[in-house]
């Protein structure tokens, strides 16, 4: 494994202009996918790649509360795009007029057109890291599980492969599906595939739903509500 | 802002290998760093940089629940340490004998020494993203908060910037500390400055402490509990 890190030489740790670019693209580029995944297979060599990101994001305590379920198999999918559809028709529920005739427009998972589904859990449980860090937020391990979700999404991106995250399913159905122990919570639930394209901007834009906030409508400086701090943006 | 980016041809949308590769370099070479910061400043067009890299996170709805309050008031730091050491000696209390003694040499916090902290809340309120693919699932804004702590993380590290996540910190206290609106939370409290060196392994790992998982121990195949999936790793 490490395959895609053999040849870095630790001791040199800035970055080259290359690799600092390589780095914000993938940040600017990545997409949430959901409506242009393509049938071709992930070659197992970038799947490990994958993981091995996922593997590699920051744990509290070192504790790595992770576990990934490879989800290829079509019986399964189809049972969670069902779980999916039931959930996002219940959610559609709270939408009326103009709203709701957009969300019905709205493409909201790719789970049977993906031919890799991952789902990312997170065990509370695990005795691992000793509870270093873990005393005054208990949080904090789901945390570094969504920290490996974001490792592999820009890892993926890296890979000209998309993700996209489905939120809208019912948790206790997909975890009885998935066989997953109760004490464990299933926090992401992801598509991955070789796409026909990474949209210029966010889908959710592009149709309308919704905008992007500025920068500087979401910065503080020092304390919560002073927003004439000196940094030029 | 958006400066890193506006070379990228997103036309192209498949990454060179010099692109992937500074990819793999930030999540292999990032670092949880609390003891090798430097006081040197960070030129305000770095810290836009990272700032705009959370922000362009994933978000559940483009919801961007984020907030950022970067803080660089000594005296704002000197109070959030104290927070910090109070709950750190409560926490050590857990420990007994070699283990207590290690906790004790572990450096937990770079809070005084990195030259800006940065407090990064969610507001659970905001009505950005019409509720879309929030119903099933009420932490899915903490999730995109998260991703956005960990897009900064890896863009810090491809500007030979280290990070270091403190969550030992009693929250209410840190909330009133930072004027933060009760009906936030302080997802993450952040360390960021140049360091002198960026560690090959984690401190954890290098003190001792905790021992990295292989990934083959955290992996399933179409069910939680199925081992023996066809992925060579």
């Amino acid at each position: 494994m490490n395959m895609a890190c053999a040849n870095i030489d630790t001791r040199e740790h800035r970055f080259s202009e290359a690799d600092r670019r390589g780095v914000y693209r993938a940040i600017y580029e990545r997409r949430d996918v959901r409506s242009s995944f393509k049938p071709d297979e992930i070659p197992d060599e970038v799947l490990a790649r994958l993981l091995d990101a996922a593997h590699h994001a920051p744990s509290v305590g070192l504790m790595q509360p992770w576990g990934f379920i490879v989800i290829r198999d079509g019986k399964v999918r189809q049972t969670v795009y069902e779980i999916f559809d039931r959930a996002s028709r219940a959610a559609a529920q709270i939408y009326t007029a103009d709203r709701r005739a957009m969300y019905d427009t709205l493409k909201l998972a790719g789970i049977l057109e993906a031919p890799v589904n991952l789902c990312v859990t997170c065990d509370h449980g695990r005795r691992k890291g000793s509870g270093l860090g873990r005393q005054t937020d208990t949080a904090v391990d789901i945390y570094s599980t969504v920290c490996a979700v974001q490792n592999l999404w820009l890892a993926a991106r890296a890979e000209s492969l998309g993700v996209g995250w489905v939120s809208i399913l019912d948790l206790e159905e997909l975890k009885t599906t998935l066989g997953i122990p109760a004490a464990l919570t299933p926090v992401a639930y992801l598509c991955i595939g070789y796409v026909s394209q990474f949209r210029p901007q966010p889908e959710l834009e592009e149709k309308g739903w919704e905008s992007r906030e500025k920068l500087s409508s979401v910065l503080h400086f020092d304390r919560w509500g002073v927003r004439d701090g000196d940094l030029q943006l």
